[in-house]
C-alpha cells in the first residue's frame, strides 16, 4: 500500500503463475509446459539472430510473422495480431473490445486471468457454472453486455467443446465479441480461426508457449477480421510499439515454419496423454476427458492437497487450485513418459499410505 | 472504426515510431540505436541461453537481472522494476500511479508518448512550455494533481537538466510522484537514482535500448523505493505475468555486467557527438546543446522537410517532428564518424542547391 498508487491498484488481485524452481531438479509437471521444446530449426535462427542488428529496433509491424500465421489460415496479415505473450494479446482484447460496456461472461470454473483482467480493466464478470460435469452450459451465454470468453479446450478441466457449439455461441451473441482462448486447441481441439471470414465478432487467441514448446520466448497472437485487430493494434500502438523482440520473431517464424516438428511432437504428447490417463486409472484416479497437454484428475481416497505435498517431498511439481468444485482435483502436465513414469511411482508410494 | 471497439479506442492517438526500413542499406539515423551494437558478452549469453530450456516460462520476477541493476545503485531487488523496453514500464508507471487524479505535468516539447499514454488511461496532460531555449522551466512544475513526468535529458531536444534541477522538482512536489524517463542519461547527463533512497515520490525510468546498443531485445527498467515498485508490480502481475523473455533475461544480464563494453562505446558516442556538433557548424547548422546520443539541429537557409526528403533521397534517415516551435528542426543520430562524415558529405551536396 503506498499514498501514491492509483486507485485501481488497491483493487487488483494480481494473477499467481506456477511456480518456476529455480537451480533445483525437480519433475516439472506444473505448468502445462512442452516436454520436447522447440524444433532445432527455432535454436538455429535464434542463434542466427543474435548479433551486432540487436542494437535495431525490431519490426514495429511483425510483418513477416503475422504474414506466415495468417497464410496457414489462408487469410492476410491484417487478420493476425501479435503480443508478447497470448496473456499480453488477451490484455489488450480487455482493453480493445470488453471494457466499458458492462457484465463479461465467462465459466466458473476457467483461466483465472480473465478475472484479474475484468479488475484490471473495470468489468464486470458474469460466472456461468459449467455443468456437474464441468461440461459447458452453451445456451447460458447469452445476453452479456461485454462479450463473452470462451476456453477451448477450457483449463483446468482439458474439456473441449465442438466446433457447433463455438458457432452456437458466436450466433447466439451476434452484437458482442467472442473471444476463444485456444492456448491448449493443438492437443485435439478443433481450431475456431475456420469459422473467422464468417463471423465479424470472433477472436480467436492462440500461444507459441504450448503446442510450440516456447514458453520461455513470449509469442502469442489473435486472428481476427481486420476491424477488430485494428482496435488491438491502436491499443498496442498506444502501449508498446515493439511487444516482440527480434530474436522473439525470428523464433516465432522458425518455430511456425517447422510444421513437421510441431506435429510429431504433439503426437507424441497426446499418445502419452491417453498412456497417462490409464496409468492413473489403474491407481484408482478419475481423469476428466481431456484435449489438452495436461489432465485434471482426483482420487476418491486421497486428497489433493496431501497429493500436492507428497509429490512435492519427492520432487515432482504438480498444480492444484483451492477452489470451489475444483478442490479435490490435481492438474499434472502430460511430459515425457518418463516423467509421466515417475509421478505413477510416486503416487504409487503415497497411496497406500493414506 | 469497428462496433466491437471499447470507447476509448476511438479516441486514441497511437506513437508512430521511427521508420524501420528492411532489406536496404540506409545511413540509419532516425532512431537513436547505438552504432557499435550490443557486447560481445552479450551475443554469447544469448546463444549459450537459446537451447531446449526455451520450453521453460522464464523467471517471471527476473530476480538475477533486478539483483544485478539494484547492485549498481546500491540498492535490493526490491528497489527495481523490469520491463518489455521502457515503454512498457512507463506505460504501467501511468496505471499504477497517475491515472484518475487529474492533471499530469510535463514539458510542451518532450517524448511525444507520454500524451499517447494520457489518453489510453484517462490522464490530463498539462503541457508546461519550455523557454526560448528549449530548456525547462523548473519552477513551473507544481501543483499537478496526478504528478510530473520529465525526460533527462530531454527528448527531441538533448537538453539535460542537472541533478540539483531534479531535486527541487521532487521538493516541489513531496504529495505526487515525479517520474524521471532516463533513456538517455548515459550520454552526458547524471541520473537521478542515487536519490531513490531520500525520495519516496521518485520514479526513475531507463532503458538498455540506448546505451546498452539493444534497442531490438527491449528491456527497461525503473528504480524506486519498493512501495512504488509494489505499485508496477501489482499492473504487472495483473497484465503479463512473463514480459521478459529468457532470451532478453540473458542478454540484459550480460550487457549489465559487461561495464567496460557500455563505458567505451558510450565515449566513442560521446566524442562523435563532439564531432558531429563541430562539422554541422561549419555549415552554417545551429546545434541544441545535446546530453544525449542525438542531436537537434537547425538550419538559417534551408526547411527541415526539405532537408529531410533529400536527405532520404541520398539513403541517409534522420527524424523530423512536424510539431509547433520545433518543425525547423531535425534530430539526427549519433552513428559511427564514417556514418557521420557520409551525412555531412550529403548535406554539404544538398545546401549550396537550396
Amino acid at each position: 500500500m503506498s499514498r501514491f498508487w492509483s486507485e485501481i491498484v488497491e483493487t487488483l488481485t494480481p494473477y499467481t503463475p506456477g511456480e518456476q524452481p529455480r537451480g533445483q531438479s525437480l519433475i516439472k509437471l506444473n505448468t502445462n509446459e512442452h516436454p520436447y521444446g522447440p524444433s532445432p530449426k527455432v535454436i538455429d535462427a535464434i542463434r542466427a539472430a543474435a548479433d551486432a542488428r540487436l542494437r535495431l529496433y525490431p519490426d514495429p509491424q511483425a510483418t513477416a510473422l503475422r504474414t506466415a500465421i495468417g497464410q496457414s489460415h489462408g487469410l492476410g496479415p491484417d487478420h493476425v495480431f501479435v503480443g508478447n505473450g497470448s496473456d499480453e494479446v488477451l490484455a489488450h482484447a480487455f482493453a480493445a473490445i470488453f471494457q466499458g460496456k458492462g457484465a463479461l461472461q465467462f465459466a466458473d470454473i476457467t483461466y483465472s486471468f480473465y478475472r484479474t483482467y475484468c479488475r484490471l480493466y473495470g468489468v464486470e464478470p458474469e460466472l456461468i457454472p459449467l455443468d456437474a460435469r464441468f461440461e459447458m452450459d452453451v445456451p447460458a451465454f447469452v445476453g452479456a453486455g461485454a462479450g463473452v470468453v470462451v476456453a477451448n479446450p477450457n483449463a483446468p478441466t482439458g474439456i473441449a467443446l465442438g466446433l457447433e457449439q463455438i458457432e452456437q455461441v458466436l450466433r447466439q451473441n451476434p452484437d458482442v465479441v467472442v473471444l476463444v482462448d485456444e492456448a491448449y486447441v493443438d492437443f485435439g481441439a478443433e481450431s475456431a480461426a475456420a469459422l473467422v471470414p464468417r463471423y465479424d465478432n470472433l477472436l480467436v487467441v492462440q500461444t507459441l508457449s504450448k503446442s510450440r514448446g516456447l514458453a520461455g520466448l513470449r509469442v502469442g497472437f489473435a486472428i481476427a477480421q481486420p476491424q477488430l485487430i485494428d482496435g488491438l493494434l491502436r491499443i498496442k500502438d498506444s502501449f508498446n510499439s515493439y511487444p516482440l523482440d527480434r530474436l522473439a520473431l525470428a523464433g516465432a517464424e522458425a518455430a511456425w515454419a517447422d510444421r513437421e516438428w510441431f506435429e510429431q511432437t504433439r503426437d507424441q504428447i497426446i499418445a502419452e496423454r491417453a498412456r497417462m490417463v490409464a496409468r492413473l486409472a489403474e491407481l484408482g484416479f478419475e481423469t476428466l476427458p481431456s484435449q489438452a497437454n495436461f489432465v485434471f484428475t482426483t482420487h476418491p481416497n486421497c486428497s489433493a492437497e496431501l497429493l500436492l505435498a507428497e509429490l512435492r517431498a519427492r520432487g515432482v511439481l504438480v498444480r492444484h487450485f483451492p477452489q470451489d468444485r475444483i478442490a479435490g482435483y490435481l492438474r499434472i502436465t502430460v511430459g515425457t513418459p518418463e516423467e509421466g513414469e515417475a509421478l505413477i511411482a510416486a503416487l504409487a508410494e503415497i497411496l497406500p499410505r493414506h
